[in-house]
């Protein structure tokens, strides 16, 4: 099996001596992603690397890892070659003598030899799968794992500033999700069930030889955000709401969402509510670039959405008060986009408070606003989403009701009667430039 | 979202208290798979249950754990009902109550409590996911976690023997393996990808609303026996091997390979080999019921290959002694068959002796029969695979060529003609009843 190295050699030497001069001293460990087992231990997920150790060091194999050394300027790659009782079961492999040459690294080792070569000042990231945190344990001879702010801060700082050649991969990924989503939306129609939709964009991705960069949300539910159920029959008069992306070879991701029509035309109401959705991201838009907070760009967009439902009658009183006090969260309970790179979610394993905020900028803890992201200044060359949306959540607003909240802000007479009205939201994928963002993989039609 | 329960909660309390009644005492700790991160803690594999859990207990939901207390003769389900804040993201959920009704459970606490409900003899199955590893020390408060042997027997002398209500589900999910596989075979033609046979595959599973019970092998290269790469292009003349199936709603599985032609009609030389396998396949199915040690199955399947290939001059001597001395795994490095359930291994994380073979019957350490999953006698109502097959795998002819092992029985100047042959497998699925097998998932035509 061919491992795929996107890009050359000094890309690799590049990235990890830079990272070297970032940090203070000492060794950054970076272990692989172990396999995933589902049901038994040979039943295995596909396969996923991690996504720092593949900025670093491309290779997409289990039960390996590199070892950059802060201190002495070097890096060393810990792995091993598959045996001959192995190549029955998995075919011949490239010898990683080989590989390790095509991401610059020369000095190759043993796996079992990695606890040999750790010193006392080892940077890792926070693990955020259990096996990562076993062989942490066992190679460091901890109880728990702790992991390096220094050594977050400093991946941050490279892996948040795509370059070219990073953007292009990420071209791919956007341009393939969006072709994804086009083939999805042909198919939206009465009577179909929501899983047959997830067929068409699962068949799309293999028969394009990538992955999904996350399993779809696709439903007639909108208003559940992290819907994963696809078990109902789409009937005319729906909406349909689809949050799905494409991850290429390399790695890279993209981030869509659409929604449509299940019989081709909102309603008068579904349109309306639609419109300000597409007014909301507009607006968005317009207002994103380099030096700019999001955190403000999703407040701009709070207030676009509160005047907004204010002119239908949703909402009421002062747009200002109303968007300080998180009454339009009731509608617009997320954040208006995140970072986007390796991971959909770039980087969101580190923690979100380095990620998307800042020293001088914390993460509010306002409902709503606790599920933005990325609130801090954008900066040329971060690749972010932009996915307003507006929801009608029955069960949420059934309890904000019963407490009495926002009354001086919403309507809750008429809110009830629109109260299944559903979800609808818009995304696309931006790169940020010094006077504004520019939309990745190419214009696509809006439903 | 809707959480599927397959049978009535008589079921899962009969099968609790059978469990109850094998065991000599202690506590029964059954904890749910966690979700499985993929490259960041939030972006999820689709969720799988532990299919002891499932077997039971029904529930497919992480974080909830059922203790069967073998003293006191009580079950206790610990979960919690779904947060206001997480129905904004996973809408609305039945409560725990009402599911634990549904499983014959009235006793139900939060799962925070679990640990004060232990006592000092808690039997646990091998964990096979990091997170049931952590999840076991935090609750024992142990470095490691050590398995039961008493419940690995107990559990395994239910889930083996199958009841009506569970072979109507395997039949089921096998009958859509089978025309899962009609539906890719029917797409083989020279020029294709692999990937977009898989396409197909992957549209079929999601077409049905149920997924694949393992990732498919579906390869040019037959000859590597687990092989999950996908990128190569389909010519005329190549074999093309596709090992897949489907599990259903309820967790069960089937499992079946077919090999097909690309072009249509294999060439000779690749039909003789065909008619072998089909011939081993066919003798298997024969010789297999209830009594019969299916390592005696193995070693018989083993015998028809030898004389098979002594007709076609690729192997010669003694058949006995060949078979003896292992010289067929050269041809057929793995195991005929296997039981399947919940697991399409069932149950292999128990470990394989306890599972495939007995005290008095040792699992072997030569190369090919150590890959034989099951050796030990078959009894009513097992569900096993019969899979048998032939490859030409060059880098082992290579490797016992150069160290002269066989010799006596293989004829290298006839393989070393024949080294890109491939791999040809036939597998189906079979309950084991008094008199024979009993071919699961009604008949399907072969390639």
């Amino acid at each position: 099996m061919a491992i795929h190295i996107p890009f050359s050699a000094q890309t690799y030497i590049d990235r990890r001596n830079t990272l070297i001069s970032n940090m203070s001293g000492g060794q950054v460990l970076l272990i692989a992603n172990d396999e995933s087992s589902i049901n038994f231990a040979d039943n295995l997920n596909p396969y996923r690397q991690d996504s720092t150790l593949l900025y670093y060091g491309a290779l997409s194999i289990p039960d390996i890892a590199i070892l950059i050394d802060a201190d002495e300027g070097t890096s060393k790659l810990f792995a091993d070659d598959v045996s001959m009782d192995m190549v029955v079961w998995t075919g011949p492999q490239e010898s990683i003598k080989n590989l390790a040459a095509k991401i610059g690294i020369t000095d190759v080792y043993p796996y079992a030899d990695l606890k040999n070569h750790l010193r006392s000042q080892v940077h890792h990231l926070p693990p955020y799968r259990a096996s990562q945190e076993l062989r942490l344990r066992a190679l460091l001879d901890k109880d728990q794992s702790s992991h390096s702010v220094e050594l977050i801060k400093a991946v941050n700082s490279q892996r948040s500033i795509k370059t070219d050649e990073e953007i292009s991969e990420i071209q791919k990924a956007v341009t393939l999700s969006k072709a994804m989503h086009a083939e999805v939306i042909k198919h939206i129609r009465p009577d179909i069930y929501e899983y047959e939709l997830v067929a068409i964009a699962s068949k799309f991705a293999h028969d394009h030889n990538v992955r999904w960069s996350f399993p779809p949300i696709l439903t007639k539910n909108g208003q559940t955000l992290h819907n994963h159920y696809h078990g109902h029959k789409i009937e005319a008069g729906d909406i349909v709401l689809v949050d799905g992306g494409i991850e290429v070879a390399s790695g890279y991701c993209g981030d869509i969402t659409r929604t449509s029509a299940a019989s081709g035309t909102f309603t008068a109401e579904q349109q309306e509510i639609y419109d300000l959705v597409h007014l909301m991201y507009k607006e968005a838009v317009r207002e994103s670039k380099a030096g700019k907070r999001y955190l403000d760009v999703h407040l701009h967009t709070a207030k676009v959405l509160v005047e907004g439902l204010k002119d239908i009658g949703l909402m009421k009183g002062d747009t200002e008060s109303a968007v300080k006090e998180g009454a339009h969260a009731m509608f617009f309970p997320h954040g208006l986009g995140h970072v986007m790179g390796l991971d959909v979610h770039d980087m969101e394993n580190f923690g979100e408070q380095y990620i998307g905020y800042s020293e001088t900028l914390q993460k509010s803890t306002q409902f709503g606003l606790k599920s933005l992201r990325l609130g801090k200044e954008l900066e040329t060359g971060n690749v972010i989403t932009i996915e307003p949306g507006i929801y009608f959540i029955p069960e949420l607003i059934e309890k904000f009701e019963s407490q009495g909240k926002f009354k001086e802000f919403i309507n809750y007479e008429m809110l009830n009667k629109k109260r299944n009205l559903g979800g609808i939201r818009i995304e696309d994928d931006f790169l940020v430039t010094e006077n504004g963002v520019e939309m990745l993989g190419g214009d696509s039609p809006m439903p």
